[in-house]
């Protein structure tokens, strides 16, 4: 009996999320499980690359509509579950997302202040009961980490939004942390030898579970 | 005060669109109804024609999902409704749409057999109240207008779809047009002067009935 697990990591921009999937890789590893698989979102087939594309750069000259961005989304996380991550769950591989569904819950819903009804049904309709057995959540002042962005090089047209939106989205990621049991809160201000601690504690304590409830 | 109408033009492949269109261009005409403007779907503005391409082509070697297809069909909508087709209307030009959404609700919904209660959440969190004014629908026997398609060159992605996947949409297409008033059906397997003045005949009716609404 396969037993493989989705692990995602979220936050804003410049909250350290390739520094902690690195973090994740090393303690599974000290675990023994070694069989991975990557994903980032939006992307990760060759369609939802065309996509991110869209998403990222846009058209010039045309106004992507908010709609329009979210469907797009939701097309490319849809290819992505059925074309990759699944197929590589069934496999036995474990998968580490570099963002999955709740970056859209907290930008577009929380950011760009999409309806919740409309999120919800969407996320209902093209999900189901599809979600990542573990999330960790890097909270981060917006400005900390956009300042770090910024430094490593343009801005994609996301990331040139207001500080509002961005103050917005990680409120929402908060108050989603805070009602589902499967997303833990890491305090990503802090040192990145006290982040990556963290992270171990947190990830071996889940598998300890996990290991026990089997 | 404007009065400007969105008329819309469906049918499977080959059931003889353009020619239709050109007939309602005419007969508007006559009528001294000259500021149109015109949009196809998918497509129409340069975010949803590289959405088209995406959905017509598909990517070599990955299999597109249904639901991903429909979700980008609704990313175009979108942008074509916002940014294209609200604009015109509200500087007074009528619109004329090479297929709107109830393309989707009878290529999706019917053909590709996705779920009513899907269909009906996207229709109506993405457009809400928004729909045509009148839509002309060409009925004809998907084996007549396939095999003109096919006579007219290389088929895309959808048009290559089971005889299975046509009858269900022309099934599909026929139940909607009978429940909505405003969906007039034109016998396609006529000739075409006799198409031509059927477009014609319901066009001028339905033009009077609208001035005496005034």
């Amino acid at each position: 009996m396969k037993n493989s697990k989705f692990i995602v990591i979220e936050g804003l921009e410049g909250a350290g999320k390739t520094s902690a999937i690195q973090t994740v890789v090393d303690t599974l590893k000290q675990q023994g499980i070694t069989d991975l698989a990557f994903t980032r979102e939006p992307g990760g087939t060759p369609l939802a690359e065309k996509l991110r594309e869209l998403i990222k750069q846009g058209i010039e000259g045309e106004k992507v509509t908010d709609k329009a961005e979210l469907l797009m989304l939701y097309a490319a996380r849809v290819q992505l579950v059925e074309n990759v991550i699944k197929p590589a769950l069934a496999q036995g591989k474990w998968v580490i997302g570099d963002r999955h569904d709740l970056s859209s819950q907290a930008y577009q819903g929380g950011g760009r202040g999409i309806d919740k009804a409309l999120m919800k049904s969407l996320r209902d309709t093209v999900l189901a009961d599809f979600k990542p057995d573990l999330t960790l959540y890097l909270d981060l002042d917006p400005a900390v980490g956009l300042a770090r962005a910024r430094a490593r090089g343009e801005l994609d047209r996301i990331e040139k939004e207001s500080m509002d939106f961005f103050y917005r989205t990680r409120e929402r990621y908060q108050a989603l942390a805070k009602e589902d049991a499967s997303i833990i809160t890491i305090d990503a201000s802090q040192d990145i030898d006290k982040v990556q601690a963290d992270i171990r504690d947190v990830l071996n304590q889940w598998l300890t579970q996990e290991n026990s409830a089997l």
